[in-house]
């Protein structure tokens, strides 16, 4: 079976460390307790494995862990997600590294053009290539067009939107197409010289679909996307199926950790749409304190504008012995959610979860 | 003209928190020096405004910055990049809240079903709802059905996939919901309860479009999507297109800003097909270390089976007086980006653009 050599950076005690490693390999495989496991194959072929612990620092290791690669399903979204899916949420957990099978990459081809690729596209070979922004956002695609024009007289290789340039009402796609790829054209023929307007592509599938047709038909032959803000697996998609140019990736959004949760889960998640929002509780596995999960769950809730509320489901850890004290914290409108506190019971899994529901139902 | 009102925590000194308010406001904004801004509409209604500043502990404080509605394009990923686009790549700002404008929340409906929908569906009032997960990863289809149909047995109102699950060999999301849904509608025919199985769904636009289709026909009345994992952008489009049953929001990757830059935006973004990776540089607005920032480019650019090289692209507060250091330091297989350092030429950029040219070209 062949397998991805992740490693974790982890910050913690030289006591705790070997089980801090455990559970990150549990925590990106299984996500269960080991010991309710019935099936050998997946202890052996699913279940993630450490291979070792080094320190790195006062209370700082690197822990080397192999994951299974079938788990990734050979697709951009569940890859991310086995790397660092629910690890990216304990802030102790940094994912350091990766070594991925040729199995696995032979279902990722990666760039089209590559290195080799745009230097052909503007004829530059021994030298770096050369880029710049057009900005401010704000100003019309016409003068922007201007500024390009400026730009591809001078012989900057690519002239790309500021990444904030998207699709807005002052300036569409369409619009800075038609001026700046034209502006840039017309610079090139002036000076005999090889220029790009390098449009960004942001928005929806659907959205990005469109643009990418728009690239095509009026024969642009560079794009940025900043692939995490419209989601990797989308980027991926819209690259390998809808553009046959190269694409400049742009990093916006790639430090979003930082995200405040109450934020994202409660009031982001919730305004493009989750019915329901899964966090992690407070005293499970993950970090957050009590106040801050009751204030993520008052705002998933809470009255806001016309959005109808959504559920708030701690989680991660949970147990049927903590079911009270959940009602009695976070009130009603609550789903709880219990996993592997099930799973354990074994046998009476049954029963154990009839307890739950029962606790639940107050009888 | 509406605004955002945007709360982002920063870690400074009091002696430059005025000035590191402002920059996050050009960062978020404009994202260019201000001064050589000539439209005077731009500074009036697309420039952020810092509205305040207040102290929240030691060398901590609370910045409120306005930013302009219209800038979102009124659409989930630009949205998005707004509020964090580079910000999040500082390490030293955390994006706290935001508060809406309705004219722009007419433009996200959010929840279709929300609290009173999952009310509904389970016909369950005045007390938690209750959810479980099936597990592990790597059994087969029938074997989560087995599971399935023993927790719907014991009533639990929800009953989803491991986020670990998605479209694995060894159970797709076909076979799943083949097995799993079927088992607890027995359940529930058995017992005359109302549960339902909740299937994880994961993938690309495509691949979701696919499962969707697959969901309605079968008559799935709940699904789960982690929306960091598929893209927020393409979960909001899957769930309003395509998806006429509430969600499940797993937070699955939503922590991912400790993800090490080295390889997110060297290795991950090349991986799905980047032929250009745009990082921070060092010595700019950012807060990557030199070695980290060779280390991202020597991996992006490397060799690596038979993924072609991508070409780094440091970028960021670069100015043309810094063009011949990034040449020593990255070599030539490098693209400089340089925008506001050209922009901020004023009349002479034309000039300052060729300046740039030159010393590239070594003339």
């Amino acid at each position: 079976m062949p397998w991805l050599k992740v490693t974790y950076q982890i910050n913690s005690s030289p006591a705790d460390i070997a089980a801090r490693a455990e559970a990150v390999s549990v925590e990106q495989s299984v996500e269960m307790p080991v010991p309710a496991i019935r099936h050998q194959h997946v202890l052996d072929e699913i279940l993630g494995k450490v291979d070792g612990v080094e320190q790195v620092g006062e209370n700082l290791y690197n822990a080397h862990i192999r994951l299974s690669e079938i788990t990734t399903g050979y697709e951009p979204a569940q890859l991310i997600n086995v790397l660092f899916g629910n690890s990216s949420l304990q802030e102790t957990v940094q994912l350091l590294d990766a070594e991925f099978p040729q199995s696995l990459l032979d279902h990722f081809p990666g760039p089209k053009f590559g290195i080799e690729g745009l230097r052909k596209l503007v004829d530059g070979y021994n030298r770096p290539l050369t880029c710049t922004a057009l900005k401010p956002q704000g100003i019309s695609a016409d003068d922007l067009g201007k500024s390009a024009y400026t730009f591809a007289q001078a012989g900057i290789d690519f002239i790309k939107d500021d990444h904030g340039i998207a699709n807005q009402s002052y300036s569409t796609v369409a619009e800075r197409i038609k001026s700046c790829h034209a502006a840039v054209q017309r610079a090139n023929r002036e000076t005999g010289q090889k220029t790009y307007y390098v449009p960004n592509l942001c928005g929806s599938p659907k959205q990005l679909i469109e643009y990418a047709r728009i690239v095509r038909e009026e024969g642009v032959q560079c794009v940025m996307i900043a692939p995490m803000l419209v989601g990797m697996a989308t980027f991926a998609e819209v690259y390998h199926e809808h553009l046959n140019v190269p694409v400049l990736g742009h990093p916006a959004f790639a430090g979003a950790a930082r995200i405040s949760p109450i934020f994202l889960f409660g009031k982001l998640f919730r305004l493009f749409g989750c019915d329901s929002v899964i966090y992690p509780n407070y005293g499970g596995r993950f970090s957050y304190s009590k106040q801050q999960c009751l204030d993520l769950a008052n705002t998933a809730r809470g009255p806001w504008a016309s959005i109808k509320p959504a559920f708030p489901v701690p989680a991660g850890g949970m147990t049927v012995n903590r079911v009270q004290e959940m009602i009695d914290f976070y009130g009603n409108d609550t789903m709880l959610l219990i996993g592997g506190g099930l799973l354990s019971a074994g046998d009476a899994l049954l029963e154990r979860s009839r307890e739950f529901v029962n606790k639940v139902m107050g009888r």
